[in-house]
């Protein structure tokens, strides 16, 4: 290949965006990490069954070390810290005794994700170059593909938030063309009746647990959203008008 | 594999995502509809002596038909809509006589794409269930892979946009935790003496040409990067604000 090759390299770190869900939405790149690495950081919820990353690359992983690690879904930052401190100390061991290591995570690491707070945790002992990112598909992107409208044309802006303040969505609605809303699914009926009150509730779709296989479940007007599975895993998203260019009627 | 298929099929258009430059950030999806496509349509700007997108492909072009497709760069919708129809005339003749058909985009076909303008001239003729869109990456995504702060966090908002108005600049700053600007090259003066009014030249970084192999530029504050390539393709981040949890020190 002519292209710039990525590096897969011992005693550094990789965190790895896996996609939404489905293992055909990982790159080429995430695919190599995975199975280059040997040992591999999957996170789970402390209620969840299984890790959902783990799941997505299962067809990837032969021999290496597979560590499911527990991030428990807590409200404040102290309940956590704990497990992020436990997942900085399983990497540094490992990277430090030369191992190619890896964290596989839903989406992409730089998006709502757990790898944000173990990354500085590890930088002081292994330093910053040995610490790489790979991206992957995010979820607004895969729930988009189901719906006939851009995402953002020309000078249209996008504004990608958690749908739990509901003032803050109010207030984002009036200064972007597209607003994406993540973990929506609890507050999904007071973001509907919100919508309803702009006229945006038709001109919104949603979809559960993107690109899971047998459960993804899209909805393409907020209106009838209400019966769905109200995963945490729902991404919202409002066509709220268009600053770009029109596509020609 | 136990994943959702994707489907392929004969007569049906797929937007394809090849991500913002090298072939290993495209997805296994979008390698398999590029392999499996008997007609591949490859944008490329009036000036451009090749198509990137077909560059960033080449691999997998094996025996399909390659077309490269001339969208040109203007300032108007009305000096472009013909090359849109033209496009999708070729798509429909093609797709009509039964061949898988893709267009080929960088970074995503919801993303500030052509895809946009080219898939609705499509749809009276096909329908909307012979039209599909894979994901791909986007130059914010691996622009952001070179720093060491996340996109976003917890309860932060992100805000993509072009860099193009800069009051539209100025006023997103103040309403998000993160800033994306698109098309930032020949405005990044103007930009830098905007986010030093606001202390933030040093708390943003640009990438030029992101993952284009030999041509990408990454520059981690923005007051070095005057010195770049203003290139057309440079991804303007600042790192505004942490409404999220903070990581630990």
């Amino acid at each position: 290949m002519n292209n710039k090759k990525f590096d897969i390299q011992k005693g550094h770190f990789y965190a790895v965006g896996v996609g939404p869900g489905g293992a055909d939405l990982l790159t080429l790149r995430a695919v190599r990490v995975i199975e280059e690495s040997e040992v591999i950081i999957c996170p789970k919820s402390a209620s969840a069954r299984s890790s959902l990353a783990l799941d997505i690359i299962k067809d990837f992983v032969r021999d290496q070390e597979i560590i499911e690690h527990v991030y428990p879904m807590q409200r404040s930052q102290e309940q956590v810290e704990n497990s992020w401190i436990k997942a900085a100390d399983i990497i540094k061991t490992h990277c430090l005794a030369g191992k190619t290591v890896c964290q596989v995570t839903l989406g992409d690491p730089n998006i709502y994700s757990t790898c944000a707070y173990v990354m500085p945790l590890i930088e002081e002992v292994l330093g910053r170059d040995r610490i790489h990112v790979v991206p992957g598909i995010t979820a607004f992107q895969s729930s988009a593909a189901n719906f006939p409208h851009p995402l953002t044309t020309q000078e249209d802006r996008l504004i990608l938030m958690p749908g739990s303040d509901l003032n803050a969505v109010e207030n984002a609605l009036k200064s972007c063309e597209t607003l994406v809303l993540y973990k929506a699914g609890k507050n999904l009926p007071a973001i509907v009746r919100l919508l309803e009150k702009y006229d945006l509730a038709s001109k919104a779709g949603v979809v559960f647990n993107s690109e899971m296989p047998d459960r993804e479940e899209v909805f393409s007007s907020l209106d009838e959203a209400l019966e769905g599975s109200r995963s945490y895993l729902a991404c919202v998203i409002v066509y709220v008008g268009r600053k770009g260019w029109k596509t020609v009627d």
